[in-house]
């Protein structure tokens, strides 16, 4: 039966024949967007139902690190009493310049103004924080502590336009992984309030009339696809698509080449194209997460990354993300990180990594790596003659990590394409407005249909400005904006 | 009246009470796809109804150089006067190199296969070929030959792995701008076999059953609404989006920053959103052809760009479109082109070009730009070196460009962001099969609806990759595929 529906294809409302199941809000997805969307449309009085295809709660988000990215309003408690002042125009600047060519500044504005509360009402729902804060370079915090350093705000051209302030908070849970407690805290708060929920229940296609008015949805329960009506909308939080090979092809090809997908093993793109079978639009559908993370320990980050030229390309201060965009792009995908005796460490995440030269001087690194003769020498030359007077000329990496590489042995760590597979996952997504509506090509919304999470294209939509804690930030706010405007009380 | 149809919402078959107009292929857009879609589908014995918005056929093929992107089966015979053999494998090869990461392997494989037929087809038509070989770089030509070099097909890596041949096939015609001769050619075969062709007249919507099968579409005649059914299909050949700010801020915000369109100026999106409308799947939308030329002459080829790190960046053999996407992502949009006395010309399409420094030393080119210590110097040694040799270590210049720049004074050009305005196009669009059939987002057909041109996307699909002549061979093929197909003889 099911074989008769498909994502790419609404089910037109005059062929329900009878409504199985009604509701007011209709919630595809039971990650962290379709648990926060829950509490808001449910607390706003609407009855709502939560269909997740896997057997429990959680999705992408619970296999995340947990943090979430927040700041403005002066800091939050965490941030102040750290010591942390943070002005919401400098949290606005820097999501603004995180967000790149493509920033969405209606939904930057929202979110800078709404995260101090935002943290509160995390809080509230039983997410525990803490309230301490972990100093240095970190992916995620393998200790209990709440705030981390997670994107490039200390880093050039950021720092130059927007105070820097430490965002990531991070739930209060020993070890890696606190997105498994958020969502058991989230799942938890929307079983409390007596929220509708099917497991093991995947939706098939949206029911929309001609007009495209999206009126409910057809999801698959025991086997059987039943006719969920939405009296007041549809919200979409079937996250992004990184398990869909043939969207990641058409889409996002370049996403190619990262090999180790970070996902709960559902973003199959269904929500993305059941907006799409209706007239919405995909937006930087180009744009992915991607990482081979090279700190912690911090250490390395006072080392220089350098191409098969031997150039170097960024300043390694910078988000272990944005660095790996920028050793995707290097010729024929080769990269080293240079270090000397002083600094060397192995990463933490790659303790195996690929020690490719080592020697007594750096034209020994240079020969033993095969490259242009003079060139990796003329950029350790460079970067130590300025960095023992704290200058980095080139790139502007920070004093705080520039320190001459003279200490013998010398050895380059291989990052290259094929030594070191990359994470990732997609950024783009549905179109919509802050309050969760979707938005066709035209830019008009979509009648009942909202979407929030990695369905929609969201505050994260430049892989080079991609932070830590954006993602589950995004997620959570939007998911609670687009619960609350489909229950009707925006 | 017309204020309630729009190209992102399709009319409902159950909702058109009339036909007022009847045929069996509908073909919005009069430009070389349009055009070339019509005479197969005549042709083929199909009923065609071609409407065009503007006041006359041409598009922004009548605005273009004049080239298509021609090669294989041995070498047209232009390619074989001049001595190339072109092996369709090096055709083919070059092809999927330039379509990147998400080159559509189906689509390249038959254009490979088929474009030596092709360029007898067009000869067929009434264009003109010289068949004369202008050697050297530029951009097209502005004698009336033929044959140039039109691409990075002798540049690494291309040549590493594809054959070098010159493939830029341009219509005989003095001057800028043969594409106005080819406009004319196939308007005056299009009108001469008789198809019904409408001026001034715009399409405002496609017709859909609730499947989302077309059926026929909205065009607006005269002031008037007019419901025009097509039995076997409409083809979308209405060209790209770069006329339409609000599809570039939310699909391709880093085109934003190539401030000179090139289009006929009815390149509104309008195609593009009428396939979403059905629920078509638009792809590599965050893509886009831009250049700031900076040959002929091709002496400056010769030259070096350098970042506002002394770095150099690209092999400066490449085509102008590719080192231009490289330019767009050197720090602060800030490049120059290093030459000596000996190269030193101004460039053909930007004689007013700003001379940024001036110098009887390197050193006094570095200082004059305020670039850090040692580093412009040290680019230039490294080059010189090794081109007194014929090499190019870092990046691989042919050695047909490799000279030391010695001979003083030397200089840099301006080719900084802010100094050169780049031109550009888009290069996304609906995801077709080569038929030209469109695809939902789920990889299924949608019935009745085809796209050719740049409401598709087509060969050329990554901006680094473009080659002059991609656009004008992909649309004039694939026009023809669409129309064939469309009219049955498929």
């Amino acid at each position: 039966m099911s074989n008769n529906y498909s994502p790419s294809h609404p089910l037109r409302l005059k062929d329900v024949a009878h409504w199985d199941m009604e509701t007011d809000v209709a919630i595809a997805g039971f990650g962290i967007a379709g648990a926060c969307a829950a509490i808001e449309a449910h607390q706003a009085g609407a009855r709502v139902c939560i269909l997740e295809v896997a057997a429990a709660a959680g999705g992408s988000a619970a296999l995340s690190g947990g943090e979430f990215y927040l700041g403005g309003g002066g800091g939050t408690p965490v941030q102040k009493a750290a010591g942390f002042e943070d002005a919401t125009e400098d949290f606005f600047n820097y999501l603004m310049m995180a967000g790149g060519p493509g920033a969405d500044e209606a939904r930057v504005r929202l979110y800078a103004d709404s995260a101090l509360a935002h943290y509160h009402w995390l809080n509230e729902q039983g997410i525990p924080f803490k309230g301490t804060y972990l100093p240095g370079k970190w992916l995620e915090p393998t200790t209990d502590d709440t705030l981390i350093w997670s994107g490039s705000e200390a880093a050039w051209p950021f720092a130059q336009q927007a105070k820097p302030a430490p965002r990531g908070h991070a739930a209060q849970m020993e070890g890696w992984g606190a997105g498994k407690l958020i969502m058991e805290k989230l799942t938890a708060r929307v079983m409390q309030l007596g929220v509708e929920a099917h497991f093991s229940s995947r939706v098939l296609a949206l029911i929309a009339d001609e007009d495209n008015k999206v009126h409910g949805l057809v999801v698959r329960i025991d086997g059987q696809p039943r006719m969920l009506r939405a009296h007041k909308g549809v919200i979409l939080c079937a996250g992004g698509y990184i398990c869909n090979d043939e969207m990641l092809r058409r889409y996002t090809p370049q996403a190619l080449g990262c090999p180790v997908p970070t996902t709960g093993g559902n973003d199959d793109g269904s929500g993305i194209r059941m907006g799409i079978s209706v007239g919405a639009a995909a937006i930087h559908m180009d744009q992915f997460f991607a990482t081979r993370p090279f700190f912690p320990p911090g250490s390395l980050v006072k080392g220089i990354f350098i191409n098969e030229n031997g150039q170097r390309f960024i300043n390694e201060d910078a988000y272990h993300g944005r660095v790996t965009h920028y050793m995707l792009r290097q010729p024929n995908g080769r990269v080293w990180l240079l270090v000397d005796n002083s600094i060397f460490k192995r990463p933490m995440t790659r303790p195996d990594i690929d020690i490719a030269a080592v020697g007594e001087t750096w034209e020994e690194v240079e020969s033993e790596l095969g490259l242009p003769q003079g060139e990796l020498t003329h950029t350790v030359e460079c970067y130590n003659r300025n960095a023992g007077q704290g200058l980095d000329p080139l790139w502007h990496k920070d004093a705080a990590y520039l320190k001459p590489l003279v200490e013998a042995p010398f050895a380059a760590m291989s990052y290259s394409e094929r030594d070191y597979p990359a994470s990732f996952f997609t950024l783009g997504g549905l179109s919509t407005l802050t309050t969760g509506q979707v938005l066709d090509a035209g830019g008009q919304v979509i009648g009942g249909l909202y979407a929030a999470g990695r369905t929609a294209c969201g505050l994260p939509r430049w892989g080079e400005g991609y932070s830590s804690g954006m993602s589950l930030g995004d997620s959570s706010f939007f998911g609670r904006e687009a619960g609350r405007h489909a229950a009707g009380g925006a």
